[in-house]
């Protein structure tokens, strides 16, 4: 459509980013074309970068640029709370509740049957590995673990998945609570939500 | 926030971008993270590629990886009509409505006295070259000029200013029409549009 060759390129690879269509994408080729040489270099440069001096954590598999992450690295941390999530972006969710003093460990995906994700594309051996080590003395043991995954079907899956091989382990499992936001109108809560704001009521 | 250097600095650069906000900026990182290596190489090659190999014709300033672009270089298309439009993008627009077979002239902008962008800034001198090279018959003489202008204040400027640089010069000058879009509602249209509809309204 664009009749050069570079720009197309350009437009297809922008539009491979989630959330950005076609006609983004060429909204910003031609911004990146209009921009200043240095623009361009630093944004290309900052994607490669990324590529290189970003990996997971050998620990708990979170992104960092060096050997562990800083929530491993932090003595001050509850090593028996193991607070499983699917994304490593989720990690900086939960932090900055500042509601969770424990370890993490990040799936990188939930379990989908529709898309063919099974277990063993995730970091659950990698987990089932940490819990055992850590009954064999090897490492510190983990006493209670938090699934918080997102509220959806593949969620609930992975989240089922792990309570049923977790089982006889002795180990304390929960997953975070599904209710009403906080400040939010009771009004315009959706029927699924406020079924389980109910049915997991908190006795005061 | 996430403590990375090297994923800060993309969030950082890629919230540059239009319409990008920090948080899809953040979103769009961890894609590039979490995506093979091929697709991040490929995309930061496609940023570099567009700004090595594209560039503005030298006879219009739409954008080309040749030296003119394919609009100049067609000689089936009428040399005293002139499409005066912001920027080459533009130009794509009017060529898929299929109306238009004259030449084309991009200025890159349009006047704002807000922002600072005068005549100089923009491809006007240029424009008024073109034009003067063609009375004194160094190249085709331009008969007809339209502004395919925005609909909004920069715009009209532009139109403005280059209406009163431009008399005297025996041009017919003229400005693509504003009014009720097509297939629209005539309850949805706005005061402006509807003004503009009835104040330029077509004989039958």
């Amino acid at each position: 459509m664009l009749h050069i060759p570079a720009l197309e390129k350009l437009v297809h690879e922008l539009s491979r980013l989630p959330g950005i269509g076609p006609k983004t994408a060429q909204r910003l080729a031609y911004f990146i074309l209009k921009s200043k040489e240095s623009y361009s270099t630093q944004l290309s440069e900052a994607i490669q970068r990324v590529q290189t001096e970003v990996h997971t954590c050998t620990e708990c598999f979170n992104y960092t640029d060096r050997v562990v992450c800083k929530y491993c690295e932090d003595n001050y941390r509850t090593d028996d709370l193991l607070c499983v999530v699917e994304e490593p972006s989720d990690i900086e969710r939960i932090e900055s509740s500042g509601a969770f003093r424990g370890r993490y460990h990040a799936l990188h995906g939930a379990i989908s049957p529709l898309e063919g994700i099974t277990a063993k594309d995730l970091k659950i051996p990698e987990l089932m590995t940490k819990i055992d080590e850590g009954v064999k003395g090897l490492r510190p043991q983990v006493k209670e673990i938090i699934f918080a995954f997102d509220a959806d079907l593949e969620g609930d899956t992975t989240a089922l998945y792990l309570t049923k091989v977790l089982q006889g382990k002795s180990l304390k499992i929960s997953r975070i609570a599904h209710g009403i936001p906080m400040g939010s109108d009771i009004d315009f809560i959706d029927d699924r939500t406020m079924g389980r704001a109910l049915e997991n009521r908190v006795q005061l």
